[in-house]
């Protein structure tokens, strides 16, 4: 009979130790001991670009009184960029949340010619701040490097990406009347002339999604080969955005969003990925791959657990093939703990977390167990484009990228129309007035603390997580090219 | 170094035999000599309501006229259905699309009180007909009986379904003060009273989707089954829609496709299955078990076939966690055939098939191979609800239901127009209008026959498909309950 496993759920995210090397989530902790006397890959910090004395840095983790950073005054941010932060009620001794907004130039290794690349990224950290900093650190150079490798194909975007490149990088073209495998069309089998060369079109556009997409695995890959030299602790949600020849790229790995607001309409710019919204995949790995489950856990999904008196009763169930769900008579095999577990906030991969995208967590354990999370975790981001010159944006049309802190006590809706009406009373001039806007939502998002905790005005309870916020012009591109 | 396969792609269909057994798909197939001696599980026919006699079956397979047929004026389908068919141009001896249209009751084994259940179902038929002639007789009993299972729960509609149900089927309850396992609430570890007792609440839809979908399998299983009996030629998408107690409950399963037509507006009522709308799930299924693909096939996707001589080259690919598209140096291994290969309606699976869902295909082949395509082809439907109740419907708004014979050479917009334009011209109390709509849908669809083929008024090519419509009025509760 199985063993049945700790019912005692693990909490979101465990706490983290600073600088720690993960540890957390009560785990195991993979190579453990050797790990701790490692030395940070980075130490902890804020970005950069709050310019925090080390006072400053101090008074940022002050649990208590919750200040919301922005960049001073004299800071300009690449793009007009605004921003803004703030810690968690406690739970973590640090802020696991890191940001990054960056300029960077495209250019080939040989010649003059440069494009502009915009970046930002806001990283939510879990069970450490390791790999949120690391990130939040190298995402946009990696990103940036991999463009480089066809800045030549970029500077026609005219042109379609060629199928094939030789080593040095130029197009190699087949000679179709000679080498070309012909095929025969299967819609006209009998026509002798009716053979055709199938031979898919791709465009740049997909092109840079592809290599974006590719550069989010190189990360994931790059902190597991640097957790041999460095404590690397925890993983972390990557939301990253892209500017690039008047397109901006969205890239989602985890539960933080973005929305464009323009004409105070929303437009979801990403989705989240969580144990519920991935429930389908986690639960086809682990009936494709049962030994993954470590005989601890059922793929199969059940309303509640199961108890050893109810073995052979009927009890509602969902596979990963299922929407719906359906009665099944309980066998001894599922009284194992099931895959997925929980509800909303609540709801946990192996009883373990509560995000199914993110990068790092490659020593991630469940308590107590040897059994590894990472293969149900996805690096891979879902990105998706949207098109700068295809509409006219006014300068209260914003992008606003944040982290689930903001979202879970602040609907897309309300977020639009707190932007809006702030900036619709800001001076358009004024350079600090995406970054007040970004202020003000943390400011609403947060709540002020009573005798009952953090309170939002409607007296519910404000977010107690860590919050990060950019809000981006989407007539930034005026400004700067 | 890896066998090159055939290049030579297969037909999307290949021609079937008449109630053959396979063979088609130029297939090893299976069991091969000895299934060819068995009968056929149900003679080939039109849906019974069109009430053929021998000469009008006859005539129904006429690809030369490809006549139009639909329900006499005398008939009455449930519900004042609509319907109309059409054979294809010569790709097939017979009409491989199958329809059914039936109403039945759900009642408890016990007790008086019955629910009525309308089904309607339209099943597209490849490589023979057998298997949509089975499901066309047999998906709605299946249903039928599977919701009677849970005929008790239906009757108390406000009620959640229990979360466990003993043998016999009534509601079991834990005592959650003595046996139930409390769990600790994560996200107030130091609070000793909240504990909670997770159980998440199934609603009574859900739970007839899973019926659905249950179904579905149960459905494909019993076709495997039978075929040690009879024989049961090729597969079928597979679309249904279920009213049961003010909602609809559409499935589908393969790339037929139903849209409600609602004050002229289009509203999607299911998606398709194909090789580039499921191209991840069967990539990532090659990926994780690489032996279904019997070194033959390649799970990566690349825009071309690869030649020998671009070893050592770059080339555009994506693999299943990709969107994009990125160059890969070609090693041998890519050399092998893609999983997923062609564009639009030349996408195939293995070189072989179009569409990713459907109902049986159990002994299909990769041609000259012994690798077989169901572990990729998925019998499973999706589901979506529409609550009849919650709208008012005129006598002109419908749902249209129809093969992808239809939907290939008429859009949704098209459609919705048509029987538009149609309907609000006819007597609302011709019993006939639904399906004089149908008709009028098919004779544009299947356009008129030229010296250059069967042509559209715009002299594009019309459907050369079989085409299977059922125009359901939204309005038709009101006739019966």
């Amino acid at each position: 009979r199985p063993r049945l496993p700790p019912i005692k759920l693990q909490p979101r995210f465990a706490p983290n130790t600073p600088h720690g090397s993960g540890g957390a989530h009560g785990g195991g902790g993979g190579g453990g001991g050797a790990a701790e006397a490692l030395p940070p890959r980075f130490a902890y910090s804020r970005p950069e670009f709050l310019d925090l004395t080390p006072e400053l840095l101090q008074y940022s983790t002050e649990h208590a009184s919750r200040p919301v950073l922005t960049p001073r005054r004299d800071t300009r941010l690449p793009w007009r960029t605004g921003y803004a932060e703030v810690i968690n009620a406690g739970k973590s001794m640090l802020n696991e949340d890191q940001a990054c907004c960056e300029r960077l130039f495209v250019k080939k290794s040989s010649g003059k010619q440069r494009i502009p690349l915009h970046f930002w990224g806001v990283f939510d950290g879990h069970a450490g701040s390791g790999a949120a900093i690391v990130a939040s650190r190298l995402l946009h150079r990696l990103i940036r490097d991999r463009l480089c490798d066809i800045a030549h194909l970029l500077e026609n975007p005219a042109q379609a990406p060629p199928i094939c490149l030789t080593k040095n990088g130029s197009p190699y073209q087949v000679d179709s009347k000679k080498g070309a495998p012909l095929e025969e069309d299967p819609d006209s089998p009998n026509d002798p002339s009716a053979h055709f060369y199938m031979e898919k079109t791709v465009t740049l556009e997909s092109l840079v999604m592809g290599t974006i997409e590719n550069a989010f695995k190189q990360m994931d890959d790059l902190i597991e080969k640097e957790k041999s030299s460095y404590s690397i602790s925890g993983g972390c949600c990557a939301l990253a955005a892209v500017h690039l020849m008047g397109k901006l790229y969205i890239a989602n790995a985890g539960d933080s969003r973005a929305i464009i607001i323009r004409n105070n309409e929303v437009i979801p710019m990403s989705s989240e990925f969580t144990p519920e919204t991935e429930r389908q995949r986690l639960q086809y790995l682990g009936f494709l791959r049962p030994e993954l489950l470590g005989n601890e856990f059922t793929p199969i999904e059940f309303p509640r657990r199961i108890q050893q008196k109810e073995l052979g009763k009927k009890m509602l169930f969902r596979d990963h093939t299922m929407t719906g769900w359906g009665y099944k008579t309980i066998v001894e095999e599922d009284l194992k703990f099931p895959l997925i577990y929980g509800e909303g906030k609540k709801a946990r991969v192996m009883a373990t977390i509560g995000v199914t995208r993110g990068l790092g967590d490659h020593d991630l354990k469940v308590y107590n167990s040897n059994i590894h999370i990472k293969p149900f975790l996805s690096c891979c981001p879902e990105v998706k484009v949207y098109n700068l010159t295809e509409y006219e944006h006014g300068p209260d049309d914003v992008m606003v990228m944040g982290t689930d802190g903001l979202w879970d006590v602040t609907t897309d809706r309300e977020v639009a129309d707190a932007v809006t009406s702030f900036l619709s009373c800001c001076d358009p001039n004024d350079s600090m007035r995406y970054t007040l806007a970004a202020q003000d939502l943390l400011m609403r998002s947060r709540g002020v603390l009573k005798e009952r905790g953090w309170r939002l005005p409607n007296d519910r309870l404000g977010s107690g997580d860590d919050i990060t916020v950019f809000v981006i012009p989407l007539v930034g591109l005026r400004w700067e090219t």
